[in-house]
C-alpha cells in the first residue's frame, strides 16, 4: 500500500424528510444564497421543502446554472454574493449545480488575480464561502468530496479543480428527491458513478491493498445489482438509497486511498463534452471500454478480478468478455456506448487528440497515455 | 435503509515513516502531553519518533496507562494536566491508550461534577481538550472514532463512552510500528476487529443496505485472508498495512450507517473482562458463537450471507457451520473460544448474568437479550 493522507469532515444526512435538518447545520444569522438549476426542483418539491427550511433566515437565490457548468454563470453568482453580503451558499440541485457552487465558494475569496486561474493554473485556494447541499442526484459523489469541474463556454475549456476548503459542511441526501429524476439522468448517474471506481480500481495494481479492492467492487456490484431495477421501478426506496449512498462512495476518496489511479477515461471524456457538449456519463461510456482494451495488459488482472468478483466471468477470454460486459451494462442503463451513436467520427477524434497533444499531457496510472494513444482508444470506439 | 446523520473528521496520515508528520498537526505554541502504556514504545523506536517531532513543543509525558485503562489512572493524568496548563494531547499505544486519552481529553473540562458521570450515567461531554494519536497495535477502531472503554478498578465496571468532541484531530498510522507487537495482541487484535463488524453486520437485517453489508464482507475478508500470515511473517507490510487498515474501518461508523447494530457480545464480553481479566478479545471469542447459535433464526440470512461470502460456506447446515468456522478462525488466531479455557465455569456465568440482570439492559439489535438468554449463551461456551 502506498503512504496516504487523508480527511473527509463532511458531514452526511441521509433518509426520508430529512431537508428540514439544514436549519440545524447553517450557522444562525447568515445570510444564504440558494444555489440550483434549471428549475426541477420547483417540480418536486424540494425547493419549497428548501425554501421552508430556511425561515428565520435572509435568503436570495441563484438559479441556472446548467450542465456541465459554466465558468460564466459562475461569476455572475460571484457577483451577486458580493453585492448582497451573502455568508453561506446552500446547492440545492445535481453535481453540476454543487460543483459550480464550490468554485463560486472559493473564486469569491480569490484576491490573487482572475479565478479562472484556480482552473487553469491550479492556482491555490487560500479561503472559501462556506456551503452545504441538498444533493438531488446520485452520480458525481460532489457531495462528500471537495472537487469540482468547471466549462469555460467562451473557449471550449472543461477543467477540475480541488481544494481542502471547499468540502460541503454538510450534504443532505434523501432518496425520495430522486423519484422524480428523468430515466436518462439515473441511466447516467449510474454509469458516471461507475466509472469513478474504475478509475481508482481498474490500474495495475492488484493484491496489495485488499480492503480498498473489496469497497471498490461493493460499490460497483451495488450499482449494477440496482441500477437496472432504478429504471423499472422509479419509487422503491431501498432501491433508491442504495444507489444514492454507493454514488457518493464512488468519489468521496475512501477508495484512493494508498492505491494508483487512472484518471484517463474523465480526461479524454471532458474534452468530448467540451468539443461536442455529450452528457458526460456518454463520454465515459464511449471512453472506458476504449481504454480497458488499448490498457488490457496493464491492467489485466484487476480487469480479470472485475470480471470475477462483479460480472461472474471467468476462464478464457475473462478479458474481453468483461469489457463486454461493462459496454453492455452501460448500454442497459441506456448509455450509449460509441461515438457514431451520438454522430462523431474521425474529425472528432482528430479535436480531441489535438487538444490533448495541446495540453502535453501524459494520461493514465502510468502517465503512458499520449495522444497516439488517445487517437487508438477512440478510433476503436467509433 | 434506516435514516442516519454521520460525520468522521479524523485525519488519517497513513504508511512508513509518517510519525514525524505530527508535528505539522498538533498547533504551533501547544503544550503537549504525551500519554502512552508500559514502555513498549521505548523497545520499538516509536518513543524515540515521537520525541524527536515533538521537538520545539513543551512537552511532558504520563505512562503507565494499563490495558481496559483505569478511571483512577486516567484521573492521575487529568490532575498532572491542570497542573502543568496542557492544551494538547498526543497518544502513543493501543487502543487502550488512546480511549484513556479521550476520557481524559473529557475529563479535564468537565464541570458537571465527577468525571465518573461520563461513564456510569452517560452525562455529556461539552468541552474537550484536542488530542491525536500514533496508533500501534491494529484492533480497535479508537484511532478513527469518538468512543472509549474506560474501567473502575475499585467496583470492577467497565464502562463506554463517545461525544463528539472526542475524535482523534489526527491518527498516525505505521504499519512498521506493528512489527515488534507480541503475537498474542496480533490475534486479540484481528479477533477484537472481526467482532466489531459482527456487531454491525450480523444483525436481522439483510438485503436493504447492499453497500454496507460488501463493505463489512469486506473488511471481514481481509482479516481473514491477512491474520494467519502476519502470525507467520510479522513484518510483511502489505500484510501489516491490510490489517491496520482493516482494523481502523471496523469501527470507524460508516459501515454502520443506516443499518441496526447488535453490541451483546461486547457487551457480555466487558463484564467478563471487569470481573475476571480476561483480553477483552479473549471475551469476544467466547461470547460470538454463544450469541450466533441462540440468536440463529433471527440472525439467520446475515449468517447464511457471512458463511457465503467469506467462508464460502452453502448448502446444508450452512449455519452451524458458518459458526464453527467463526469458532475456529479465532481459535486459528491463537485466541480460546470457551470459559473453560479460562479456568471459568458455572459462578462465573452467575456473577456475568447477575451483574446484567442489576443493570437491567435487553440486550442485542431486538433488544431481546434478556439475562435469562444471557446465561444460555454463556453455559453453551463453558
Amino acid at each position: 500500500m502506498e503512504n496516504f493522507s487523508m480527511v473527509n469532515p463532511v458531514k452526511i444526512i441521509f433518509g426520508k424528510d430529512t431537508i428540514a435538518q439544514i436549519a440545524n447545520e447553517i450557522p444562525q444569522g447568515s445570510k444564504v444564497l440558494m444555489t440550483y438549476g434549471g428549475g426541477s426542483i420547483k417540480k418536486n418539491g424540494v425547493y419549497d421543502q428548501a425554501v421552508n427550511a430556511l425561515k428565520g433566515f435572509e435568503f436570495h437565490e441563484f438559479s441556472g446554472i446548467e450542465p456541465n457548468p459554466h465558468y460564466e454563470t459562475c461569476m455572475k453568482a460571484v457577483a451577486l454574493i458580493k453585492e448582497k453580503g451573502i455568508d453561506f451558499i446552500l446547492a440545492v440541485g445535481g453535481g453540476s449545480v454543487l460543483d459550480a457552487t464550490k468554485f463560486i465558494a472559493a473564486a469569491t475569496c480569490f484576491q490573487d488575480g482572475d479565478p479562472w486561474l484556480i482552473l487553469a493554473k491550479g492556482a491555490k485556494v487560500k479561503k472559501a464561502l462556506p456551503f452545504g447541499d441538498i444533493i438531488t442526484l446520485p452520480a458525481t459523489g460532489s457531495e462528500m468530496n471537495s472537487g469540482g469541474v468547471i466549462t469555460r463556454a467562451e473557449t471550449q475549456e472543461k477543467l477540475a479543480f480541488s481544494s481542502p476548503l471547499t468540502f460541503p459542511k454538510f450534504s443532505v441526501l434523501d432518496p425520495t428527491t430522486t423519484y422524480s429524476m428523468p430515466v436518462r439522468q439515473i441511466g447516467n448517474g449510474v454509469v458516471d458513478a461507475f466509472v469513478h471506481v474504475m478509475e481508482q480500481y481498474l490500474t495495475y495494481n492488484e493484491g496489495d491493498s485488499l480492503l480498498q479492492d473489496y469497497m471498490a467492487e461493493g460499490i460497483v456490484k451495488t450499482l449494477v445489482a440496482e441500477g437496472p431495477k432504478a429504471l423499472k421501478d422509479p419509487t422503491d426506496y431501498d432501491v433508491r438509497s442504495n444507489l444514492m449512498w454507493a454514488s457518493t462512495w464512488a468519489l468521496n476518496g475512501w477508495i484512493a486511498c494508498g492505491v494508483p489511479e487512472d484518471w484517463a477515461t474523465h480526461m479524454i471524456g471532458h474534452e468530448i463534452t467540451a468539443f461536442f457538449g455529450l452528457d458526460h456519463a456518454q463520454t465515459l461510456a464511449i471512453v472506458l471500454p476504449g481504454v480497458m482494451t488499448v490498457l488490457k495488459e496493464q491492467k489485466s488482472k484487476k480487469i480479470q478480478r472485475l470480471g470475477k468478483e462483479v460480472f461472474g466471468i471467468e476462464g478464457a477470454d475473462a478479458i474481453a468478455k468483461t469489457i463486454k460486459a461493462v459496454e453492455l451494462f452501460f448500454e442497459e442503463m441506456g448509455v450509449k456506448t460509441h461515438l457514431s451513436d451520438y454522430g462523431l467520427g474521425d474529425e472528432a477524434i482528430d479535436k480531441v487528440v489535438n487538444r490533448l497533444a495541446e495540453r502535453g499531457w501524459k494520461l493514465g496510472e502510468c502517465h503512458n497515455i499520449a495522444p497516439e494513444v488517445i487517437r487508438e482508444i477512440l478510433t476503436i470506439r467509433k
